[in-house]
C-alpha cells in the first residue's frame, strides 16, 4: 500500500509516518518508484503498537525506540518483550533518602510475592507502587497483613491468567505487545470502574437502611 | 483530652484543628476553664476522617463539609454517606459536545449494569469513567462487548462483597466512612499494583519461550 493509505489506516498524518521512519521507529518502505515506496501489513501493526505506545502508554520517543529495538530481536522473548513495554510505564517511583518504613513495606512485598509463587523480576515497578500503597495505608492506622492482599491477589491473578491466555499462540509480535500494553492500561481502568460500580452495589444492598 | 493531645493522636497540628472547628467541619470542644476546652473519641474519629479524605482523597474544604454534614444527619443511611463521599472522589469528567461513540459506550454501560442487576445510581462518576475507556477500546480496535467486560466485573464484584463484608455491624459512622474511602482509593492502588505482578507471573509462566 502506498504512504496516504498506511496514513488512513492507521490513523496518523503522513508527516508523523515520516517522523516516525527518520526516528528509526518504523522501517522505511520498499522503493518503487523515485518518490514511492510500498508498505505492508506489517508496517501497519507497527504503526498501530507506536500509535498505542503514545496514546495509552504515553511514552517519549526514546523509550518506543528501546521498545521497538527488541520486537525486532527474536532473541528477546515475547516475556522479555511485555516486561520492557510494562516496566516502561512506570510507575517511576521517586524515593527519596531512607524511609525505614519503606523499607519494611519493600519486604514485606517480597515475602509476600515469595508466598504467592509469582515469577517477578527485582525490578519490577508495581513492588514499588504496592510497598509505596502499603505505608500509605499503614500510616492511616490499616492493616495490610497477607490475610488483607490475598484476596486482590486472587482476583488479580484470576484476571491475569484470562487475559494471557486470550493471546493466540500465533499472534504477530507487534500485535501482542499491543493487546498487553492496552490490557494493561485500558483494561485497568475498565477494573477500577466496575470495582467502584460494585462497591456501590454491594453497599446498597447492605447499608441501604443503616 | 485536651486539644494537644487530640492534635497528637490526631497527627494533625493544633492551628489545622483549629481551623476545622472554624471552619465547621469539626464541633467545638466542650468547655472547662476559660481558655481550655475537652475533647472526645468522637472529635478523633472525626479529624481522622478529615484528615484522609484531605490526603487520601485530596478533597477540598467544601466537599469535606457537605460530607460532614450527610455525617452528622442521622437520616442519611450509611449507604447514601458512602455515595456521597465515592461521588466526591469523581472522576469529574468533562463531557465536551456531543460525541456519538460516548453516547452509544453510556448505552452499553447502562445495558451492561442493568444485565448484571447492580443497584447503582444514573449519577455515579463510575459510568462515566468506564464509558469514556470503553470508546478508547473501540477507537483503537479493541472488542468490549459483554463477553469482555464480565471476567472484570465478576473479580470487582468478589472484592466489594469482601469489602463491604469487612465492616462490623456497630461500627461508627465516621470510621465506617473512612473505611470506605481508603478502601477506595488504597485498595484500588493495590489491586492495580497486584494485577501488573500477576501478569508478569502469568507472562513469564506462558511465554518465556516464545
Amino acid at each position: 500500500m502506498r504512504i496516504s493509505e498506511l496514513s488512513e489506516r492507521s490513523g496518523l498524518p503522513v508527516q508523523t509516518i515520516k517522523f516516525y521512519i527518520r526516528e528509526g521507529l518504523l522501517p522505511k518502505g520498499t522503493p518503487c518508484a523515485a518518490t514511492r515506496a510500498e508498505y505492508d501489513q506489517a508496517h501497519l501493526e507497527r504503526l498501530r503498537l507506536i500509535r498505542a505506545l503514545r496514546e495509552v502508554g504515553d511514552l517519549p520517543v526514546a523509550a518506543i525506540r528501546r521498545i521497538v529495538e527488541a520486537l525486532e530481536d527474536e532473541q528477546v522473548s515475547l516475556h522479555d518483550l511485555f516486561g520492557r513495554t510494562q516496566y516502561a510505564l512506570g510507575p517511576h517511583a521517586s524515593t527519596a533518602g531512607h524511609d525505614p518504613d519503606l523499607q519494611q513495606a519493600r519486604d514485606d512485598v517480597d515475602a509476600f510475592l515469595t508466598e504467592l509463587g509469582w515469577q517477578v523480576t527485582e525490578q519490577a515497578p508495581a513492588r514499588e507502587l504496592l510497598a509505596q500503597t502499603l505505608v500509605a495505608l499503614r500510616r492511616l492506622g490499616f492493616a495490610t497483613g497477607p490475610d488483607e492482599l490475598r484476596p486482590y491477589a486472587r482476583a488479580a491473578a484470576a484476571l491475569a491468567e484470562h487475559e494471557t491466555g486470550r493471546l493466540a499462540e500465533d499472534t504477530p509480535r507487534a500485535q501482542a505487545v499491543r493487546g498487553m500494553l492496552v490490557t494493561t492500561v485500558l483494561y485497568e481502568q475498565v477494573l477500577i470502574a466496575l470495582h467502584r460500580l460494585a462497591q456501590e452495589d454491594a453497599s446498597a444492598r447492605r447499608f441501604s437502611g443503616r
